[in-house]
């Protein structure tokens, strides 16, 4: 040694201290050979992973396993913490182990670190137990200085090698320990290509890598004001603190509390033997799955680079090779990956993600991980591990995430145009799904293209805001160049589901041109077409074809079926039309939870009818009004029932406020402005009479309008007390649904219809109706001469119909949650107006942890209907409950109602298939 | 006798089989002299008047107590129940325990049932536990026959009053017994009068009513189909059972069931002997009460008509005595009179109200009970009672009505004046305190002539309907000739606190020829003027003055300080101004409740500035404003902060959604089109200039509103959520807060603030609402040199609120429940919209038993406030918990509070007394 290891003296010196001082010191480090010790330590595999981090504790587990990983140690996350609370100080004994482990690795590789005849260089990498950026990553190729550099040329002959190494170390020690930007260094490599006029870094020569890691050398001290520690052991020291330290970085910290991690959890230091793929043409290194990411299929899939570092890899500045090409270039190496491979499947029972190196031929794993895969792939390879014995079938069903099942069910960008396809851009994917449309620079315009053209629009923003939600919910799919994962843009995307790609930082949008660019050469124009794939975040230009993923697929049916032996909870769906229903079934409902009557109301050649019942002044017109509408709403319902033969269906009665039948009040005022103003300029009678005929129309609507016009109409005259004020309409809804229930039931179809009463708040409510149902009910059971059976039951969306659901389950024999309007009554929040509004701020600013119109919010609204429950089932032992609201699809929701005990959830049809599987999770979660 | 009692016979049959079989059979039948034998069967004095029904245990009472009443017995409840529980037959041994009873009667008096030649007559009467309408009243004059009638004649020597007792007993016996209408006995009077050539009955002769028994009889016959029994037994059996099937009469159903009155008590049935005051000169009847029921002086109140019976003192045909002439009249009856007064009220513990007759010279009590009075009487009684040793205090608060005390916050009709002014019209008195005002005959005349003209209008209608709300908001009083006290009309004036009488049937209101008629002859006219007594449900014609009750009269004084000893709940106020929370000390109260801090923003000079505020396009011109605010606001502050030296104020930040500051929508677009129109006709430059410049501001007003609209603004961005979005607003009303209190502090006043925020949903919103408080205050603290200790709390008026009250409280150091909003969103029910739709409706048909905006809604508001105070003080033990809704002046909410363990409510300052009362009223029912 060339120099003197103050930090190794230091070490020794501590050592001899702290073995005297306690025999039975606490052990800090362990030795990637040592997992046993480990493992007697912290109990199971996860106190393994949080004493050593995820990459140590893997590291240790491959060498137990025999796989050739270059030899190292983990000083355990127990020492970070040890160091943070002990005022930055290493704890007593910790060094010393530090350098016995040095020790133990100079033993078995024959290299002595430090040491210019067999040099001995390692990498000091941060591990915690959760995968966490904004911690210190990586330094490389610790152990340099220049004597043992002289001494590396000696043994590989390759001075451009051993300098481009060093360089890396001064640099990358510079950056990450202390915290010196990258410019300079970047700024340094620049004047060098240009000196030795190349373009390449690649093109440098020896003596420009020597030269420059004298430069970096200086760099160090005049940012720093130190000097770069030539000793070996002070820089393994400093590394060491600076992944210690790192824990509580801003950034670490901020991304634990957005993760919900645990503070004191700490992180481990992964210290590992350096190994080399740059060192000639028999030497590589590469990155391969376990499994296709892609598609599940069982076949590795990587790429390797010959005589590269992992960076090279990385970067894409060479073309890369195909794992399965290795079989050529090595087949012994190749077929020992391969088997590797499995063995780590067989171990972890996942599919992996591995990083090697071939050193002079020889295989060395450094890293393995759960791989990344896209959800058909995962759907794929959860049910072939199954068959392959290497997992349950819980297993199976509790790895696959429910929200990845959306995947089947919206559109996709194609995958055979995308491979023809360059991505233009990439941000945060904060929406799923892909989106393709006209590129339109504000809300008006997105707006107006797509109401009044009928255009397909991508609006793009720098970022959005309140005012421009109108032109969000226009568009096919959004686009901004700032703001993150819980910026308004994304936030407002994902609850209207539109497809987003935000925080495209690059993206330069200039609104006085209309156009942007991200290179400023090519210009995206206004009214250009733009493809967004919201899954991975990226923007690609032109109109690419979409392609619905086939949810019919074997694996997913598999994988589906199983969950359904698993789960506890009914997954029902809300269906109006027969059309809906069918598919419902098909995707796997039960039964049908809820029927809108009123958009059977809605048709074109209804609204007249529709109009004059609301219209009527007396009740004699509304009734003649009424019997227009029964046997309209009696094919409805037949429809229904014979698409659900043998399954449950509950229809609801009239729900929202009248007004919302009859033109909006505003559009009214405007077109009796404008018919005034033209009468003006008519010349004949029959212009003005006609003229005349249309303001009278008008402004007949616009004096009930006015009369139904309530200040708060969420909170009005809508749901039962409809039904109270005017019993015609319950009747003849009443009447429709036991005709039709009647009639299929005479043709053989086994029905079994329930009414369901909306907006509930008083039980007295619910009796009225429940008379003037049974009444109708034997009326029209005697009049087709049959007998069906059929369930009286309510909406429960009223907080006072949670509070005394006792009294309410004396009437009704089942219980619906509707809970989006039990969520803006319990907050006191119109969704309309905070939607767009307050609530996205508060989302924004942490102030609300989740939209509680996406999840449902547990300690509130799930707790009262906790209470609603209780009450009801005390009153009745054997009331079926449900939940209607959108939150029946939602996989946190669905758990909330698997805990509740409710006997099923209802949703969209296409959130069916997600429904199934995250009931299935909410059952095991109850085996955990 | 002449003629068989086949009753009698019957009874003593059964009686023999009775006796025989079971010796101890059933008391069913006490003698009034008996009353110690019912305490023993009964127990208490409850128990007593549960056996006898309340008229039969006053009549043993007053027997008991040497008090001469007519001999008679009672028929127990328990009778009633066995003979509607046993087919309607009378319990075993029942009728032979009455045979015995009317021997007894015959003993005492000497007079024998049924016996021409000392005939004994006797009255039936039903007597319920509770006074109830409904049910059979009274026959008179039972034991009368054909026989019995001329052996009358010969004792008495008048044959008039013998013909005209007896043709009372068959027409009361029809009517009352077996359901014959009134009218064919009426009629056959008024063509006796007409033969007769008379006007009035008195002047009809002996032979004129023996013929018209006569035909009585001929009556029941016709319309019965049975004789009219002269059977003196038969008519007793007969008079007896229709008592008991009375009971179950649809009529005494229906009361039951509205007065919450089991259905399971039962009726007794008092059979007494008949005493008359119509037999000469030395006989006479009467009515009085023991104290002046309109003043509750100490003095007896009523009148006598001497040779006269009950009926006529009642009909008022003839002119009656005053009470006190009865001293010179007859000075040994009237001293007899006033000294059973006495022995009452001592017995009775209360004012008495008795009914008298004396029977040639002999003074006989046929009834007494609690008497009627005015509220001013009802305060002035219980204290001098208490004065007078008859009760103790206890008694005294509990026995005037918290209802009572509002009569001294209102003005009334001045009595002297109507001591001159004749009763208009009477009907149902539905809505307290007095209205003097200009008859409109519709609402769109009624509001334009308050709005306008600014004239106090009576809105006058033959009924009401929602559409009719704004007439009935802007008038001073309501009346109307259709609808009961559950009518659109009463609902509304109660709501609205406007005094009203309704359900005038004689009142013929002609809306074409805009008058109104009592009868027929004189006319109102729409504008003429009209004074209502909604007490009492009396109008007058003309213009009556009004006065205020004395609030500080020396007897609600005592009381109110009674009820404070007693009362466990703190009383605060709801004030705005010094001068309301000097008003509010003044009538009692101990803090200040609710300052709500934007009503100061509404005030003329100040609405300028607070546009500017809500205008502001940015932070810096929106702080410029706010700026100018804070000021103001201080002093506001300084001033309550000085009025409640000592006591706590409780200050809201503002909380209504900010439109509320601008002009509305509707008038903004209606002045844009007018000043569009005028424009026009404009000839001059500085006129279109200063057009142009009028609909500039408007534009740039409409563009704000239209940004603020809320679909729902009732659940929009108010409250804390403004605080959250605008904090420069929070911090200026903070500072203003913390200046005012450090300032006041410095002067020596001992200063509580307390800084309360609203409309919280989940705690984060408190939390940051704290951070902002924390940060001012502590600031301000420091430049005033000062400290001043303060509490920070929140309303509890969202139900997520309530049910996270234990999260919520880790913050709030005090909770205020808004038990409006809290109300709206438990039912899921706009109150603005409601009140003037469904609700009324819903009350109307009794969906809902209670408008839950007037009294809280136990079973679901109630039960959420019960979660809250539990989850709230379980999280801090002495967080202070109160109401400041309008509630907090309702006794039947008061209670609540109370079982609750509030510390207080907080109403408006003419509710403070009210609510002490009602507080002391709660704290008693615990007790009992």
């Amino acid at each position: 040694m060339s120099e003197l290891s103050a930090a190794k003296i230091e070490g020794k010196k501590s050592k001899a201290f702290g073995t005297n001082g306690n025999p039975e010191a606490q052990k800090w480090v362990y030795l990637f050979s040592e997992v046993e010790s480990a493992e007697k330590t912290a109990g199971d595999w996860d106190g393994v992973r949080s004493l050593l981090g995820g990459k140590g504790a893997n590291l240790a587990d491959m060498t137990r396993l025999g796989v050739p990983v270059p030899p190292g140690f983990t000083v355990s996350t127990q020492a970070c913490n040890a160091y943070l609370a002990n005022n930055e100080e290493f704890p007593s004994t910790m060094w010393e182990q530090v350098l016995d482990a040095v020790n133990a690795i100079e033993e078995s590789t024959g290299k002595v670190f430090g040491d210019p005849d067999k040099p001995l260089l390692v990498s000091c990498r941060s591990g915690a137990k959760f995968s966490m950026p904004g911690m210190m990553d990586t330094v490389l190729n610790i152990g340099l200085n220049d004597a043992v550099a002289e001494g590396m040329i000696k043994l590989t002959h390759d001075a451009r090698f051993v300098y481009d190494s060093y360089r890396r170390l001064v640099q990358m020690f510079g950056s990450v320990v202390l915290g010196i930007p990258d410019e300079p260094f970047e700024a340094l490599i620049g004047v060098q290509r240009k000196k030795a006029g190349v373009t390449e870094d690649a093109d440098l020569s020896a003596e420009d890598w020597r030269y420059l890691t004298q430069r970096f050398k200086v760099i160090v001290h005049t940012y720093a004001g130190i000097d770069f520690p030539s000793d070996p052991y002070e820089q393994l020291k400093l590394a060491t603190e600076a992944v210690f330290k790192s824990w509580n970085g801003r950034r670490a910290i901020a991304y634990r509390n957005q993760a919900g991690i645990a503070h004191n959890l700490g992180t481990a230091v992964n210290i590992q033997t350096m190994v080399f793929g740059n060192l000639g043409d028999d030497s590589a290194t590469g990155v391969a799955m376990s499994r296709n990411a892609s598609t599940g299929e069982k076949e590795l899939e990587g790429d390797f680079l010959i005589n590269a570092q992992g960076e090279d890899v990385v970067a894409g500045i060479r073309v890369t090779q195909r794992i399965q090409e290795l079989q050529t270039w090595n087949p012994a190496v190749y077929n020992e990956f391969e088997s590797i491979a499995n063995k780590l499947e067989k171990h972890y029972h996942n599919m992996q993600d591995m990083e090697f190196t071939i050193e002079q031929g020889k295989l060395w794993l450094l890293q393995t991980r759960d791989g990344k895969r896209t959800a058909q792939a995962e759907v794929r390879i959860a049910v072939d591990m199954v068959d392959e014995g290497l997992i349950d079938i819980r297993t199976a069903v509790g790895r696959v995430q429910p929200a990845q099942i959306d995947f089947f069910m919206h559109p996709q960008l194609d995958k055979q145009a995308l491979k023809k396809t360059e991505i233009y851009a990439e941000g945060l994917n904060v929406s799923p799904g892909a989106a393709v449309g006209m590129a339109a620079f504000d809300a008006d315009t997105a707006e107006r293209w797509a109401k009044e053209l009928g255009r397909k629009v991508i609006m793009v923003r720098p970022e959005t805001k309140p005012d421009d939600v109108h032109g969000m919910l226009a568009a096919e799919g959004i686009v901004t160049s700032r703001g993150g994962r819980t910026s308004h843009a994304a936030l407002v995307a994902r609850q209207f589901g539109k497809p987003a790609v935000v925080g495209i930082m690059e993206l330069e949008i200039d609104l006085d041109s209309r156009q942007m660019t991200i290179d400023g050469d090519t210009f995206v124009k206004e009214g250009d077409w733009l493809s967004l794939d919201g899954n991975l975040g990226r923007v690609y230009l032109g109109q690419l074809p979409t392609v619905m993923p086939d949810i019919n697929n074997l694996y997913l049916s598999k994988l589906l079926s199983w969950a359904d032996d698993i789960r506890k909870l009914g997954v029902w769906a809300n269906a109006d039309y027969p059309d809906d229903a069918i598919r419902a079934r098909e995707y796997g409902a039960e039964g049908i939870g809820l029927c809108r009557t009123e958009h059977m109301f809605f048709e074109t050649e209804r609204m007249p009818i529709v109009r004059k019942m609301i219209m009527a002044k007396t009740t004699t017109e509304r009734q003649e009004a009424v019997d227009k509408l029964l046997p309209l709403q009696r094919n409805d319902f037949a429809g229904l029932f014979r698409a659900m033969d043998g399954q449950p269906v509950i229809i609801r009665l009239i729900d929202p406020p009248l007004h919302e039948f009859l033109p909006a009040r505003d559009d009214l005022i405007q077109e009796l402005a404008d018919l005034k103003v033209q009468m003006q300029h008519f010349h004949t009678l029959s212009e003005i009479d006609e003229a005349l005929g249309k303001i009278r129309i008008r402004e007949h609507y616009l004096e009930r309008v006015e009369a139904l016009h309530e200040m708060n109409p969420m909170l009005g005259t809508r749901g039962v007390r409809l039904g109270v004020l005017f019993p015609e309409i319950t009747k003849m809804q009443v009447r429709a649904v036991f005709e039709a229930a009647c009639r299929v039931a005479l043709d053989g179809v086994d029905v079994h219809p329930e009414v369901m009463i909306p907006l509930v708040s008083h039980v007295n409510e619910l009796k009225v109706q429940q008379r003037t149902l049974e009444a109708v009910a034997k009326e029209v059971m005697a009049e087709e001469g049959i007998e069906v059976k059929y369930k009286f039951g309510t909406m429960i969306e009223i907080p006072r119909a949670a509070l005394t659901a006792d009294e309410i389950a004396e009437v009704a024999e089942f219980f619906s949650f509707g809970t989006n309007d039990l969520t803006q009554t319990t907050f006191g929040v119109s969704r309309d107006d905070a939607e767009a509004g307050f609530l996205m701020e508060y989302l924004q600013r942490g102030i609300l942890p989740e939209n509680p119109f996406e999840s449902i919010d547990a300690n509130g609204v799930g707790k009262l209907m906790g209470i609603g429950v209780e009450l009801g089932r005390g009153q009745r032992h054997d009331l079926e409950v449900g939940i209607c609201g959108e939150h029946g699809g939602d996989p946190k929701s669905i758990q909330i109602c698997h805990k509740l005990g409710l006997n099923y959830v209802s949703c969209s049809p296409f959130r069916v298939p997600i429904a199934r599987l995250a009931a299935a999770h909410a059952a095991l979660a109850d085996e955990a």
